[in-house]
């Protein structure tokens, strides 16, 4: 039912229809799922919409041959009882979808059925037997999931409105709906007021409600927090929990997910208040946050930021749907480059639209560009910086992390990076340890190792001062202490990056230049200068955890260990097991490694005030690791002792391995020289890569304090 | 040129036509590629044979733009000249053909002009600077790479001839094709007339010039042997390197290395003496051959058995040729199946048909069956048994490896098994340490790591007594003994293969019954019987070197290791690092490991006279690897001190685990018991799987000396 959107529009205050008299036959459906996409759904045929029409219809004839099994609630997340309630809320939105497609009154009595047995289980429940201490759930055992279920439940019933008697909707609505819907406004506060994507699918869940049943004050609640004031609700957190660039804090693997009721809930106000213009408001925040986690994505995979399972990417059903609405908006042909990776649509008027572009041969590619993304609700807290070359599934792509801690889900790993190319993660970011719905990894939740291993600073490829993580894993004074995205520039020639962190460590400044080089005719590579300044001595260790087999080095002295020992005890070095060490001279260094058919050589060296010998250590995960939880992943150490230095590296793919065809080509790096030097503006790094050029990276603007705040790149033909 | 065939038919000597005397006009060309394959390709368009004809002429133009670079022998395999010279006869291959199928002279123009270069050069080389010392070239390192060269040049001449003024013939068969020719096979008679590849190479490139040039003494001696007696030569290659089933004792990897000159100069000696029959020869063992090496692959990649680098497979060259030419004697549509997969097809009216096949969407599913190959010539040398459920590309394969050595490539693994699932190995074979033609790892040599692990029997899924490997890799010995393949059985329940070795270690005797069960409703699982008897007490390790990430297992007073040491020092254990390690029961130890998205169980006990503790200890590559030579691969050993002992165990796939819609099913194995029990006729190992079925492997005809001789399966509903 539409709420008439004057109502809204000229009263200001949305409490004119409070209370549950709203039995008014409602012009079923019109949430996210609107007579639009029915229509456009029913005339449709063909290409990926079909196979996903079938793929609806198979799911919604899988629940009708299962029949109403609505357990009482008992078990955890991965268990029976948790699983199953999944099951059931996408099965009734599948056979209510599917009952709008068809009109058959079997998939509706299905739906009908089951929100029945709820109405009848839900108001007896009590908490849930394995609650969540903060949030605890009734049908689920924390309400997030209890949110995330009301959200599909309300869409499926309202496509099956029609179908349903006024005492249906009735009894429906005053035993479960509204019960479900209190539960998780006033119930729970705490959640529905905050400004978290937790508090985003409470609000999506009670503001559709308030659509679907005319409830405005739920509606009211969802826009303006439970106390109407503005200072929560939808509307805040459209305001503070993206960026103005439509960046999450909390990256790309938690955005995918919080952007769901977000591109729901938009939809639903879209189709019964279009005078709001919701994805106008913040100029476009809700589309800049759907192009935005696209873009946060290398070969199919989100980039893995903060706490991230490495597995999850664009195909995630939350993109899929988010991807046809925005394209619904915004009829951007080149979002059908993402639904042809995606292989699958929306059962949306979007959907059908992205599969007639694909089944037309009429894809435009998606123009992924070197860009920042800022941080912060205002902007304000630093930056993610992603420099490119090539596509995105084979081509380069450079991340650097200027941003702040993301929230709890946030890793110390201030001015971190990773690289990426054909097709695979080079310099690698280990993610979160965490085996989602795996029960016997602790019950799927994220492992003690998530702590002890992938939150800390040495699991990830940046600097570690006197092997302790920034801030000393604080999480408290970690939120408070963005890295500054210093200088961004994107060119022909190269893409560049300053980013600034003065406040990880006590009494140490620490600024990272990275540029991807694009020289014409061969591989893009990659610049690296980490300037170190602080008026005491520390030890710095700077990882690179790399993906792919070791072909040389050139390391003087080199031990290679027979006894794994571990490297440290706390920090994440008790993880860490050293599999041999050498002599890092103070200029080009090298290591070169095969991962696919491609390899890899990693130049490096150091300027240094002190002469103290700096070393490259190569090292294991499985210490202190009993229960087999950590992936078996590798890297190396740069070690040196020293108050100011400044550590710099080329890293460039280079030729081919073809096992195959049994040939190798360019297996050496093509570098011929790189020197740094200070200069008395400030200093300059230069490359020679032999026939490729000789490239001069200009360094300008720091001083003793601070690293540098400009840079350039210059080539020379050799 | 053809030798009418009836001079050989009714001759017996062929030695007619000695000497040089041989410029009469060739009808070109006739060798691999004749008049009809030409007409058929110039006819052809669309579909793979489009693109395989643009790579050609892609390659063909690259090569004229590059020009004739014909440098002084200088490099050792994988260096520049050593290239370049592999790299000329691969253009003037690609250069000739596109002379034929386009008569642009540019092309037969570039081929002479190579050709005349050579000529020039030829006749003024030493042996090469870096020769190997038994086989030494002089183009190239060793007369190996020669042999192939000449295989290819001839091939290039032969499709130009037509184009060369008999002068210009004269200049290059005399100072180039015969000089060559002469080298390989009087020059080095203990090649040529060697029962091995590499004769084969030298016999194929002499008797294809001697076909192109009417030279036939070069084809008798190709045929029989320089003393044409018939005790070497073309035919009793044929006779000793393939097995009845065409099995080739090296392997898969070496054998689709040895099918290119087999198959190609059967391919000649079909074009020019077609009453020879040669591919009816022996039974039609060089189809044979083919279809062998095209079953010993599991998703596009050769099964690693013995000396064999993982990425190769059957989309290599070798196998695309020798299945064009299959096609052609066989028109066995299901091979279309194989260049489907291969995604290109050779040059020829066999590639012509198959692209015509795959194009039109008549493809036919190649007939992977269970099934044993048996080794040695005569059939006797054991075999390698393979027993399959599903397709070859996601579906289930066991390999069971009860074959002889497999000659200098041989690794000391009788009885090993391989486990290859849902598209990946699961229980694995460390396959060869080496990088090919990386210069970097050893000169792309096989490394020194070969040696010390991957030929060790602790780096197989096989028996190792007393920490020893099998014959104490003496290769002569082992050379001697092959393995027993005692029994084979394939049916709808179960395939089961039976293998013994009672040689490979003094006093001990050993037999496996692998079995593949086939349930209806779910995954395949294999159950697996080690019998093992001796006199005396020994200690018995059962490695199980698995891909992927454990999950957890049931092992009692589990001690993880914080600091990593080596198991041994020698025989393959100087490389493993200790992890872990616990005790297991007498019955249902249990391991779960997650490998993609999908989990495998591996339940296990024993049966033994002794009650001596048995272990499992968890260990990982990586001691005694100064140059980071090895994979950090995994496993488990199940380790126990026994005179007689009955190792069993049960391997399972179960559930998925999917990353991107957030679910896991059946994460738990289905097994509910497993029971091993002594019978009067035998022994009995009974697997409840639950509503699966419960399946009891009934073994017979076993003593106290001797495993079981007899096995089947029964099951019952539970």
């Amino acid at each position: 039912m539409k709420i008439p959107s004057f109502i809204v529009k000229t009263s200001g205050i949305v409490c004119l229809l409070l209370g549950g008299m709203n039995l008014a036959a409602a012009e079923s459906p019109s949430l996210v799922i609107s007579e639009s996409d029915i229509t456009a759904l029913r005339q449709a045929s063909g290409g990926l919409l079909e196979q996903s029409m079938q793929d609806n219809k198979r799911l919604a004839d899988a629940a009708l041959t299962e029949g109403i099994v609505v357990p009482w609630p008992k078990d955890a997340g991965g268990g029976y009882t948790h699983e199953q309630h999944k099951r059931n809320y996408k099965a009734m939105y599948a056979a209510a979808l599917q009952f709008q497609l068809s009109g058959e009154s079997r998939y509706s009595k299905y739906v009908t059925d089951m929100l029945n047995a709820y109405a009848k289980m839900y108001p007896t429940l009590g908490l849930h037997p394995e609650k969540k201490e903060q949030t605890p759930g009734k049908l689920f055992w924390q309400s997030l999931n209890e949110a995330v279920w009301l959200v599909y439940t309300i869409q499926a019933y309202d496509m099956v409105a029609d179908a349903l008697t006024d005492e249906q909707k009735s009894h429906i609505q005053n035993n479960l709906l509204f019960p479900v819907a209190d539960y998780l406004s006033k119930g729970q506060p705490q959640t529905f007021d905050k400004i978290h994507n937790h508090g985003t699918w409470a609000v999506a869940a009670v503001g559709m409600v308030g659509y679907a049943t005319g409830r405005e004050d739920y509606v009211a609640q969802a826009l303006k927090g439970l106390d109407l004031s503005g200072e929560s609700g939808f509307y805040k957190q459209l305001d503070k929990l993206f960026s103005p660039d439509g960046y999450y804090t909390e990256g790309p693997y938690y955005q995918r997910y919080a952007l769901m009721p977000f591109v729901w809930f938009a939809k639903a106000i879209q189709t019964n208040d279009p005078d709001k213009a919701i994805f106008a408001y913040r100029d476009g925040i809700l589309l800049k946050a759907i192009y935005t986690v696209i873009e946060l994505s290398y070969n199919g995979l989100f980039l893995p930021i903060n706490d991230a399972i490495k597995d999850k990417g664009i195909k995630t059903e939350e993109l899929v749907q988010a991807l046809a609405i925005a394209y619904d908006i915004t009829s951007d042909r080149s979002l059908s480059d993402i639904a042809r990776q995606q292989e699958r649509v929306s059962l949306s008027a979007g959907g059908v639209a992205l599969s007639k572009i694909i089944a037309s041969n009429s894809v435009a590619p998606y123009p992924y560009e070197s860009k920042i993304y800022r941080d912060g609700a205002s902007g304000k807290q630093g930056a993610l910086a992603l420099m490119r070359s090539g596509n995105n599934e084979t081509g380069t792509l450079v991340v650097s992390k200027n941003t702040s801690q993301g929230m709890g889900h946030g890793h110390y790993d201030r001015l971190s990076w990773q690289l990426y190319d054909n097709g695979n993660e080079v310099v690698t970011d280990y993610g979160a340890a965490r085996y989602l719905n795996v029960e016997a990894k602790y019950g799927g939740h994220y492992l003690q190792e998530n702590d002890t291993w992938a939150k800390q600073s040495v699991a990830h490829n940046t600097l570690v001062v006197d092997q302790k993580s920034q801030f000393n894993a604080d999480l408290k004074e970690a939120n408070k202490k963005p890295a500054e995205q210093v200088d961004f520039v994107s060119g022909e020639l190269a893409d560049i990056s300053i980013g600034r962190i003065n406040t990880a460590y006590e009494g140490v400044n620490f600024t990272r230049v990275q540029a991807l080089i694009k020289p014409e005719s061969v591989e893009p590579f990659v610049i690296d200068v980490v300037s170190i300044q602080s008026d005491a001595v520390h030890q710095y260790d700077l990882p690179l955890h790399f993906n792919g087999q070791i072909i040389d080095h050139n390391l003087s002295d080199y031990q290679s260990f027979n006894t794994w020992k571990p490297m440290g005890e706390d920090n994440g070095y008790q993880h860490m097991l050293l599999r041999g060490q050498g002599n890092s001279a103070s200029s080009k260094n090298r290591l070169t490694w095969l991962l696919g058919d491609r390899f890899y050589s990693y130049t490096y060296g150091h300027y240094s005030d002190s002469d103290d010998s700096a070393k490259t250590l190569f090292f294991q995960l499985g210490a202190n690791d009993p229960n087999h939880n950590l992936r078996r992943d590798q890297g190396a150490i740069r070690r040196l002792t020293a108050s100011n230095v400044v550590m710099y590296s080329v890293i460039e793919p280079h030729g081919e391995y073809n096992g195959t065809a049994e040939y190798v080509t360019n297996a050496y790096s093509r570098l011929k020289s790189l020197d740094y030097k200070v200069t008395q503006s400030g200093a300059e790094l230069t490359v020679n890569m032999g026939e490729t050029g000789t490239f001069t990276l200009v360094l300008a603007g720091g001083d003793k304090s601070s690293g540098p705040t400009e840079a350039k790149v210059v080539k020379e033909k050799n």
